[in-house]
């Protein structure tokens, strides 16, 4: 088949002819681009330990919780798909039948961004020339398999291949960035960093919010029962995620985006109660709430950027996360509240040139209410890009559509694959930089903004913006 | 007038020539299929009777609630339209001088579905050749009102001249289906079935909710007091809607989308106190909660589609609901949740293959926060149509646009008329279809589907999803 | 630069040729129309002492919060921007150097509707060639500086340029009308009016509430702590409006939409209760809940339209608000509830045909859910057009968007600037007829409407509809 048919040049783009010229004249600016990737989910074991992917199953649909999600919404059991259960169910073992479950059903994906990334990484990452589906499966799986056990296919040749500047991974409080360790020294080390996510010690709701504590005060040697020793302890861990990770960032997601702004001794007896196991969900609420403001502060003591994941009701489905456990593609958003919810945070920190925040939603409806209106008035706010099920061409539109007029583009802060599926990484950002330029092309023929201007914000959006609200250091592209 | 000037055949499809071409196309292979009417509230006497309608006013104007509400929005009054007041102010008792009014205001419904579905009415079913307005009312009036007292315009011959596989109507629990009980043994059997609508022994708001337990209890010889009797008197009467009214789904209209899971005592208790007449709004709340979750589980037993309506602010209006009772265009869509309100029905039901739900809302904001996301993912559900409100053309586009990149095409449930505007059916499917072909055609011009994928989605769309949500039995169409 | 490459003359209309040129031809019949302003806040001093404005910065940057927002959220100090600070921090004085820190950053501004405005006071109202940046701020500058000093740019000779019939200004209950007193017995006395803004007498959340209410009872002569003195106040005040500044409505900001309707006894418990200072968050809400309802039925009694502007968190920004005061650009909207909380004030007054209530928002979710069907019901409301945040042009599409479809064009209030900043009034004006071309263009082209329908409509959304709703009696338009 030829390559338009399978992955069209001009995909993406508005159809009408003035403005796809326009769109097509962007993107040739910065579709070769490298990627910044300052916000993701990849293991950093592949880049420490350079090993090739084992299969195409295991790399491309078992770990992928967006494939899992349309698959088993139409009956296609998890098991089936190779996820391990706990209670012992068999899972299916033969790769090939696992790629072939999903070959059935790919026509499921039709008009959704995984049909778009997948095809992505079928025709132009693995070149193959014929359609994707249940005929073509095995072919494709075995061009695939060939491939990915060559040395070309290894992580770090991937970065080198995708043109990835720099990746950051997501680690945990506790974690040892061993991985991240042993890049030290490489070329490697500056293109992989990690990201700072202490939800496993501030969630209290958690059961084993207490002893993380135990281990965080173990490694840091404060006394974590202590507040003042419990926020010294996170202060430590910063730091060992800026030295050892190459950390400019922290993440949190929390189920609300609550802030507060308590007394400390308010503030002790949230933690001792935390502590006991018995506080109630408003209480572990209000000390997530507090922990925002209190990172935020850090943030300003210590340079990091302070990413805000709000709004997911995680492990939706109780017998499914009993069963399989979590990332199975169970989680649903919730309606959010940022307007009154950050105001504690923003009234105390908000105003601080220091500060960076970074806002995500799953929640569209605050676009056009609340974020945009926040982040065009408070110096510290930049918009995340369109977040997990809004990672998408529409979604990213809406975002354009409902943001611009209010924050403008340079309140916001380029694009975040957000993914642990390493291969889809430039499908997703290329989909990103198409709907950027759709976008801007649109602008454009209805006379809002000129092409030079276009020209400029579209080197922005794919690069500099990122750069700049990470805190990257990388050098900035010009027209 | 050409025909084009009262009812252009582009109509709904994109202006863009190339777009325009596609949904053409598409459209092509679609018009002519028959309807399935899953969702109505026609009357079944029409059609157990067969008698020929009154006159264009009763059939056109009075009962329909979208134009009532229009009009009372500016100024005319019910009792103008024919509406019959309950404190004995005169209605106006003349068709032709109720029709006068519509037309006088027809001007007033410019760009609303209101228009679409009238001008087919008047243009295609009908086959007025002039414009109808103030000059031309009277003699559209009289070729109306001759076809309508031929035989070709019974109730009956409509449902052939329509092109009407199966129409489904609603009953409440107590109904004694006499009128689809007496179909039995016609042609017309197969095609007009009931849905069982149980809210009248549900809603526990209502005053005549203990009284209609009685009934529910004379009917099925259960204890309706007792928690298990009340279960089995619903069991009974689900039975007696499958087999005299060849019903296949149930029907849910609650205020909320909350579901609950309570164990047998506490059940019984919330029932003794809803009976008693003294349940506080949170406890009548709780009470249909829990019945949502019963029901889905006699779904799982009988097969039944479970069918979820929340949302509606029911007769908002006090004077007006006291003056001329519910159903006159008073009704206002309130914000819903879905995320948390659902998860105790489907996390005691939501992974069982024999379960099938459709979800339906006011409230476009859940589209792609919550709806899209809970239909990817779960197996039992399904979204329904944009409902009632968002029954036209542009919010059509939104629930496709807000819906698809999360939950594609496969993950909802085609389209329902939803109506008790009989005339307007073919209207109704016909605007459906046409936006399902318009938005295809967006999707095939950015290259985001191709043709052939186009062409197999608009049939599942137009009739293979509804047969499949409703097991209708129909036979599949294919391509 | 030629006209088109600095304000084209196709701006904001569809690319599609097609379109387009629709259009251009509605744009043609109302672009001279003249502008009625029936809702903004310019001053009216300008115009009762018709002295020249001091100079381009005072003139177009620092009263100006969409600028003020858009520039410190990107970390510019609004004491840079000429912003006086209640701390003493010094202002910049200079207005050329506040100018020029403008044109640094203006390219921030791009996609917005600031730009749009901007760009039209500078190459429309004072005919600049050169387009506006860093380079020719000065010469810009310089240009406009002469202009203003000139007597053709002084107030009143500016409503002529601008083709303005009528303009309101907004005053509190307690002022004096001077301005507008002045005005009487000249030609501008028909032409600006004010409007009735008693938030300062109804909000007991503001520190200064009793002591408001006491003045009240001192212009009025009744006993402002009897609840029927209170209302006699406020009624006296009303017709004082009337009279002195020949107000047609009147307008409140409360942060909620909640209405209520409670006896008399419980209306002087809470008058009561606000006066003492220890009224709680709810009570001071119900308080204006209650007054809503009040003013509602004073409407009926007078004939003033109610507007109702909910849902702004006024002076997010602890520090920013005790520094500089109110109005910076730090308000940020709110999730708003129409459907429950108008419910009580509709239900008492919403079916009498005197009177006439103007919704707006600043929460889009609710168009489609609440608001349209609540304005395509009862006959009192209409929808105002897009609000503060969305008074833009793709806002301006979605509101029709999701609008329409339910409630029809004549169930709008057509257009208010709802601004201080004067010389962009015929702008924002051009911007919504721009906008309503726009979607007009859209309506034609997929023959929802006919060319003559659309041309009718555009005239009503210009002119007429304004003139209906705040009742101005000023002569219609036709076609």
């Amino acid at each position: 088949m030829t390559k338009d048919s399978l992955l069209h040049a001009d995909r993406l783009f508005p159809a009408l002819p003035a403005a796809r010229d326009i769109a097509r004249a962007l993107y040739a600016r910065v579709a070769d681009f490298p990627i910044i990737s300052p916000h993701g989910h990849t293991d950093p074991a592949w880049f420490a330990d350079n090993k090739n992917f084992s299969n195409p199953a295991e790399l491309l649909i078992v770990p992928d919780h967006y494939l899992l999600r349309m698959l088993y919404s139409q009956g296609v059991s998890l098991s089936d798909l190779g996820v391990r259960a706990k209670d012992g169910t068999p899972a299916e073992k033969d790769p090939r039948k696992i790629w072939a479950t999903f070959a059935k059903y790919y026509y499921l994906f039709a008009g959704t961004p995984t049909k778009m990334w997948m095809d992505h990484v079928f025709y132009d990452v693995f070149g193959a020339t014929q359609a994707f589906g249940p005929d073509t499966a095995d072919n494709i799986y075995d061009l695939i398999d060939g491939q990915i056990k060559s040395d070309g296919f290894k992580p770090r040749a991937l970065l080198d291949r995708f043109n990835i500047d720099l990746i950051a991974t997501t680690e945990g409080a506790l974690n040892d960035l061993r991985h991240h360790a042993a890049l030290d020294g490489t070329t490697y080390a500056k293109r992989v960093i990690t990201t700072f996510r202490p939800d496993d010690c501030i969630d209290a709701d958690k059961p084993e919010f207490a002893g993380n504590l135990e281990k965080l005060g173990g490694l840091t040697g404060f006394n974590t029962s202590d507040w003042d020793g419990y926020l010294n302890a996170m202060r430590a861990r910063r730091e060992f995620f800026r030295k050892t990770g190459r950390a400019t960032a922290s993440d949190h997601g929390h189920p609300t985006a609550r802030t507060a702004d308590l007394d400390k001794g308010a503030c002790q007896k949230l933690l001792d109660l935390c502590l006991s196991g018995k506080a109630a969900p408003d209480e572990t609420d209000l000390f997530r709430a507090q922990m925002l403001t209190e990172m935020a502060g850090m943030s300003i003591e210590d340079g990091m950027t302070l990413q805000i994941h709000p709004g997911s009701y995680r492990n939706h489905n109780d017998p499914l996360f009993a069963k399989y456990g979590a990332d199975k593609g169970a989680d649903i958003p919730m309606r959010v509240n940022y307007t009154q919810s950050l105001q504690p945070l923003l009234s105390k920190y908000g105003n601080d040139p220091k500060l960076k925040v970074i806002l995500f939603t799953l929640d569209e409806s605050n676009y056009a209410r609340e974020l945009a209106p926040l982040a065009g008035h408070y110096p510290c706010l930049k918009l995340g890009p369109p977040w997990w099920f809004h990672d998408s061409p529409q979604a990213m539109l809406r975002f354009r559509d409902q943001v611009t007029e209010t924050a403008g583009f340079y309140n916001t802060a380029g694009f975040n694959d957000d993914t642990r599926a390493f291969l889809s990484i430039p499908a997703r950002h290329d989909v990103a930089r198409r709907m950027d330029c759709h976008f801007l092309s649109l602008l454009v023929t209805e006379h809002k903004i000129s092409m030079a201007e276009a020209e400029t914000i579209i080197i922005d959006l794919t690069y500099n913006l990122a750069n700049e609200a990470y805190s990257l250091d990388l050098e900035a592209k010009t027209a």
